[in-house]
C-alpha cells in the first residue's frame, strides 16, 4: 500500500490524528494533500452539515456547544469548523468560547477543527469546503460549520452548509439590525438565543418583518426557534426544538428533485470557489515574483503610472 | 474637448453631478470610466483618508458624522464612502444611520457614498480605493472611510487609509473582544465612544492590555481617545481631541521617510488589490461561459470528479 493509499485508509477509517494531519498538509498546500483530497472525493457526501452564523455576542458558540451534546445523545459522530475570518496576522485569535468547547475534544466521538484567515482571498470558504470534505470522508455524520463574526466572509463559509442557522438575540442596537439584514438572506432557520431576555418577542416580530423584506419574498420553510443554550445541555432550552427544525429544513430542501437541483448549486458554488482560489494562488505568486511589485509601487506612489495600467501590465505577464 | 476629456476636467474640478457619474460608471466596470480612473491618476494623492472601523453598535457612524462637521467647521471639504459588505443579494441593506447622515448630502462641501459587496471578490477593497481616487482628484481634503461591520473585509477596505481609527463603546461581551483583538490590529487611533457609559475605564485598560499583545509589540503612537460623539456636533464629546490625535498619527507616520515607505506599501497594496481583481473577473467570465460550470458541478454533485481537478481544468483552458 502506498503512502498515499495508508493516509487515504486511515481518514476513511476516521483515524483523528491522520485527519488531523491531512488537514494541516492541506494549509500548506501540500501536493501530497491534495491528491488525498481528490482521492477522498468518491467517499464523500453522506455527511449533513449545518452552519451556525450570526451575531457576535448572540451565543453562536454555545448554540453549537449544545447541538454537538444533542446529537452526542442521539449517537451520531459529529465534526466542528470554527471559522474566524477576523485576524489576519496572527492567524487566528485564540477564543476564549473555542477552548470551552475544547471538553468534546476528549470525546472520540467529536471532531473541532478552527479555521483562521490566512490572508489569500477565497481562502478560507476553500478551506472550510475542504476541511468539511475530510470530516465527511472520515465518517462525521454531523458536521457544524460555525463563524465567529458576520460579514461577506460568513456568508461565502456558509455555501458549503446545507442548513443554515443564523442566530441572534433580544435587544441589539441598531447598527446590528443593518447586519441582520443582510445574513438573514442566508437563513435557514433562525435560532433567537437568550430568549428569556426581555424583548424576545419583539426579536421574533422584527425577524418575521425582516422575513417578508426577502428578495425572494419567500419565507416559506424558514422557522424562528427560540432557545436559551446552555454549554453542554443537549435537552431542554429549545435545543431540540431547533434541532427538529433544521431537520425539517432538510427534508424541504434536499430530498428528492429540489434536492437534487441543491446539491449542483453547492458543487457549482465549491468549484467556482476553488477556481478563484487558484487563481488567487497565480496572482499572489505573480506578485512575490522578483521584485516586480516594489518597482511598479514606486512608480504608482510618484504618480509616473496609474494603478489600473500596473495591474494590468502584470495580468498580462501571468 | 473629447468626452473623455470633459469627464475628467469636469470631475477635477469637483462637479458632484459628474463625480458620481463616474463613480456609477466604474461600479458597472466601463472601459471609458477605468480610462477616466487612468487620467485622473497624476491629479490625486492630495487628500487625506481616515478609515473608521471597529464593532457593530460602538456608534461608528455618528463619530463619522461628527468628525464630517468637525473637519467642515475648518473649512475643509469632506468625502465620505460608506462600505457594507453584508449584503451579498441586495446590493446593499439600506441603512437607517447612513440616512441620517444624508443630511450633510444638502452641504456641497460634502461627498457620501456608499459601497456594498457585488458580489465579486476583493471587489470592495478595490471599489474603495476607486472612490477614494475619485474624491481626491474631485478636490476633497479629507476622506472618511467608514465600514458597517468588522471582519476580513474591513481590513482589506482599511489597506485605502492613511489612519485607521477602530471603535468600540464600553461593555461588551466576550465574542466582542475576541473580534477585537484582530481589528486592533490594524488600529493606529483607537477611539472608546459613548465613554461616559459604565466601564469605559475598565475598556480603556483592556486596550492598553490587548495593545501589549500587537504582534509588533509596539504601541507606540497608538492613542486611545475617549468620546461621546453625537450627531452633527463638532466639538465637545472628545471629536477635536480624535481629530488632533489623527493628526498627531498623520505626522508621526506619513512626514519624511517614513511616509515614503508607508505610500510606497500602500501603492503596493493598491496594485496588487487590483491584480487579484482582475483575475477575480477573468475567473468570474470563466465560469460564466459555454455552460462549463453547470456539467463540472454535474460531474462533482455525482461524484464522477473530485472538484479540484474540476477547477483545475477550468482555470487550464483558461
Amino acid at each position: 500500500m502506498s503512502d498515499l493509499e495508508g493516509l487515504v485508509a486511515a481518514v476513511r477509517a476516521g483515524e483523528q490524528r491522520a485527519g488531523a494531519r491531512l488537514m494541516r498538509d492541506l494549509d500548506d498546500r501540500q501536493p501530497r494533500a491534495l491528491e488525498a483530497l481528490r482521492a477522498l472525493h468518491p467517499f464523500t457526501g453522506r455527511a449533513y452539515v449545518t452552519g451556525v452564523t450570526g451575531n457576535p455576542g448572540a451565543g453562536k458558540s454555545t448554540v453549537v456547544d449544545a447541538l454537538i451534546a444533542h446529537y452526542r445523545a442521539t449517537g451520531a459522530r459529529v465534526g466542528v469548523v470554527c471559522v474566524d475570518p477576523t485576524s489576519p496576522f496572527t492567524g487566528g485569535a485564540i477564543l476564549g468560547d473555542r477552548i470551552r468547547m475544547q471538553r468534546h475534544a476528549l470525546d472520540p466521538g467529536v471532531f473541532i477543527r478552527s479555521l483562521a484567515t490566512r490572508g489569500h482571498l477565497g481562502g478560507l470558504s476553500r478551506s472550510t469546503f475542504d476541511v468539511v470534505a475530510v470530516l465527511d470522508a472520515m465518517g462525521y455524520d454531523r458536521i457544524l460549520v460555525e463563524t465567529v463574526g458576520v460579514g461577506q466572509d460568513e456568508v461565502e463559509v456558509m455555501r458549503s452548509a446545507h442548513t443554515t442557522v443564523v442566530v441572534t438575540v433580544p435587544g441589539l442596537g441598531d447598527d446590528i439590525q443593518a447586519i441582520k439584514a443582510g445574513i438573514l438572506e442566508i437563513a435557514d432557520v433562525l435560532c433567537v438565543n437568550k430568549s428569556d431576555r426581555e424583548g424576545a418577542d419583539r426579536t421574533v416580530r422584527d425577524l418575521l418583518h425582516m422575513l417578508d423584506l426577502r428578495p425572494d419574498g419567500d419565507r416559506k420553510g424558514v422557522e424562528i426557534v427560540n432557545t436559551v443554550a446552555t454549554r453542554g445541555l443537549a435537552e431542554g432550552s429549545g435545543i431540540a426544538e431547533l434541532a427538529a427544525a433544521i431537520e425539517r429544513h432538510r427534508a424541504l430542501a434536499w430530498d428528492g428533485e429540489p434536492g437534487k437541483a441543491r446539491a449542483l448549486k453547492r458543487a457549482a458554488a465549491q468549484v467556482a470557489e476553488l477556481v478563484r482560489a487558484l487563481l488567487a494562488d497565480r496572482a499572489a505568486a505573480a506578485l512575490a515574483a522578483g521584485g516586480g511589485l516594489e518597482a511598479a509601487a514606486l512608480a504608482v506612489a510618484e504618480r509616473r503610472q496609474d494603478p489600473y495600467t500596473t495591474a494590468q501590465a502584470i495580468v498580462d505577464a501571468m
